[in-house]
């Protein structure tokens, strides 16, 4: 698998208490020429800004974090969200971003999953056009099982494809994320269907385990109980070739260093090649 | 559907601090005619005197918990582990259970999570011909994905399905845990498939926040985001008429008394149908 290190991406989360700067810093002194970026440290500096300090650097926009919290059962909740989707959109153009990851959202109080799923597909047919006209291509990302009440009912990989797929490949695609996805015993077939809709790959590892907030119970790459050989192996095969973003939610990971956190993602990346 | 009272079942694990006698004690006292056992809560009393008192009773065993725990890498733990599961096997005859639930087991350290499924299947072989012996039917839980590193490689209804297929409906079904697989957006096909193998169906609620402990993030049914009636409608159309277990693992219902616990768990047993 040619997991080379000019495919690497560092995920702005993984540096949680970086600024865009510090960030865009770490990955030029580790050669890491990818980052994935988090709306809200891009508006701190806003748009614009943004995009001029990243291209200054010589980086490459490989995610914009998020888009997504389709599933409100209320009138005006649902078009909040989906304005705030557009105006994720128009980011994620402005910052020609590879592509806008969307995390679909939870079960509202008195809704149900079914009917939050069904939210999410309605979501996703009201904000396609505008990612067509700005050639965005969105990404719905599965996230675990574990999160299935409260912030994504979108769970399995299969499941976001099905999503995906009323729409071109250019406008929907899907983030196949280990730490979300590496349990499904379908996951090999799964992303061999995915195929070109796959928009991002992530890494992050399983750690055993998980810490009181299920959210941060992630690690380095080789710290937890992920194989990533055969997965990386599958979504090359799927014929994805664009930036790998190593993104990582650990208390531990934010409190060390943000250039002593990033020469570490270089080197466990480097490990898996 | 036709969740009557008399298919309610109490495992004995939702009354964690009672003892055989309390928990047996606590079901008649709320018309409760199944109970879910445990082998060490049988232990205590031997398991000649707790099929007495459960027969005196007029009790009958819908399951008994548990076997598994087949991935180990290491011959010796391989080989006790099979022991183990025998003597679980005839514990469950002797008790004339409907079924023994089996938890798969984790990944040992050094191993992976393909090679520890494979365990699983090697597993199943190598007790399989005594479970038939005895006329024991085994019955394989999917837990969820969340315990796939530390507790059960087996993550959804289709997985187990796959591992029972070889053998005869009899010898080895599956458990439909709502718990563990109420996410699952193949969940409908899943119980469809499953058919007469279904040998086991166990209902509790999914709390949000889970708690710090991720075993103990369950709730009695209602108080969580689970939507129980089109599982048990499928589940039902599966053909499956058995018992229908509540086991709760929760410190607060775990703090509350067992006849208190009982009371709750029939209350909310009946709204449900």
């Amino acid at each position: 698998v040619t997991l080379t290190l000019d495919r690497l991406s560092l995920n702005q989360a993984t540096v949680k208490y970086a600024d865009l700067g510090e960030a865009i810093e770490v990955c030029v002194a580790n050669g890491i020429t990818g980052i994935g970026l988090w709306r809200d440290r891009v508006d701190e500096v806003g748009v614009e800004s943004a995009f001029q300090m990243i291209a200054a650097a010589g980086l490459h926009v490989s995610s914009l974090c998020r888009g997504g919290f389709l599933t409100a059962a209320d009138h005006d909740q649902f078009a909040a969200a989906i304005k705030d989707n557009i105006e994720a959109i128009e980011t994620s153009a402005a910052l020609e971003a590879d592509t806008l990851i969307l995390v679909c959202g939870g079960i509202p109080a008195g809704s149900s999953l079914v009917a939050a799923r069904s939210r999410v597909a309605d979501g996703l047919d009201a904000i396609a056009d505008r990612a067509r006209q700005l050639g965005v291509q969105l990404a719905i990302e599965p996230l675990h099982p574990m999160f299935a009440a409260d912030r994504c009912v979108v769970s399995t990989l299969d499941q976001a494809l099905d999503l995906a797929e009323p729409f071109p490949v250019d406008v929907v695609g899907v983030v196949v994320d280990t730490y979300h996805i590496w349990w499904d015993p379908r996951l090999e077939s799964a992303i061999h269907r995915a195929g070109d809709r796959i928009a991002s790959f992530q890494l992050c590892d399983w750690v055993v385990p998980l810490p009181a907030d299920m959210l941060l119970g992630r690690g380095h790459l080789g710290d937890g109980s992920i194989d990533f050989g055969p997965i990386a192996a599958a979504v090359e095969q799927a014929g994805y070739s664009g930036y790998v973003e190593v993104e990582i939610f650990n208390a531990d990971v934010w409190s060390a260093p943000a250039a002593v956190t990033a020469r570490i993602v270089g080197d466990r990346f480097a490990a898996l090649t």
